[in-house]
């Protein structure tokens, strides 16, 4: 049983390397070159791990680890989605329910359960644990943006309020770190990195 | 407090972006990509969450976690060097240990303590949660080199022996994960992409 369970292991982590050829809209910092998939859940995870005391609300770090962790795992099947795409909302597609299907259930069925219910529950974004996930990968692409001179807003053309639908999520989850953002949302319109639509 | 903390935390979230530059000498699954250290550092985590189970004993899997997730910071400075390297051991080098004061010495105090204990107690490698991590870090490029026909072990002639002596600290966490990984070492042998050394 436990040499089963190992083989099935084995499968789902080989499998998942593929995250790493997915490319995001948002690059690195004070760089041109995209982030991947598995360079961004590893940075939320570390994220996770020195901002979670800004939580208003304790939060279980392990579960937040987690989701951040396995989060994209998804777009090896579905494609990764630009967060203001204004054709497709990535949002609890069947394409993505498919894809965890397929993907955690390589896994031994318990952990493929946990795997899927963890994913769903980032998604619904309902929990405390779901907010500060969905926190931090709001943003970490704000710090990347600001850092390089306005990055996928100017790229893609995305205003001011735009931004700011998408960031307030932050507010959720964190009062200290919402106040950060909105603080980093409003100096980049003053510097002129981030318009207003009537700019 | 909160703020002033806060903004050590950001510094210190932008500086180990720079992990996702620092190539190793492994290669993605079935690829001749070299793999990054924000990438390897994301997959060892995932790995523990679905192998934590084989550990001969109860492991905190939080705290492996953390430790596979920051155990190559140190490299930002001190750059990747080669398991296989006979010039330079990277264990303990005052090199590391500099960078890891400097890299995470960026965080409020309390943060940096634990990050750097975190490391040390990885590196030392005593502990049944380091030696956990350790037995990740080893499997990760077992299962690559296999999966890329001999992989570093042919670029760079790593013979049997060595690779076992690597390999074998896997033993010390779990029986399950090393009768595994021997069974692949042998494999390895029997297909000719591992050779011994009068081969």
């Amino acid at each position: 049983m436990q040499t089963d369970n190992l083989l099935k292991q084995i499968s789902f982590i080989k499998e998942i390397d593929k995250i790493k050829y997915i490319q995001r809209k948002t690059k690195l910092f004070n760089s041109d070159r995209p982030e991947n998939d598995a360079e961004h859940s590893w940075h939320l995870a570390l994220m996770t791990l020195v901002l979670a005391e800004h939580s208003d609300t304790p939060v279980d770090v392990l579960k937040v680890v987690k989701m951040v962790l396995i989060h994209d795992i998804v777009e090896i099947d579905a494609g990764d989605t630009f967060i203001y795409d204004t054709v497709k909302n990535h949002t609890n597609t069947d394409e993505e329910l498919n894809a965890a299907r397929r993907i955690f259930g390589l896994l031994p069925e318990e952990q493929s359960e946990e795997m899927i219910a963890l994913w769903q529950e980032f998604e619904a974004g309902e929990t405390n644990e779901a907010k500060f996930a969905k926190s931090m990968d709001r943003l970490e692409p704000l710090l990347q943006n600001t850092s390089n001179d306005g990055g996928t807003w100017k790229e893609f053309e995305v205003d001011y309020q735009k931004v700011f639908d998408k960031k307030k999520v932050i507010r959720d989850s964190s009062a200290t770190l919402w106040k950060y953002a909105e603080n980093l949302i409003n100096e980049s319109v003053e510097k002129g990195i981030l318009k207003k639509k009537n700019d």
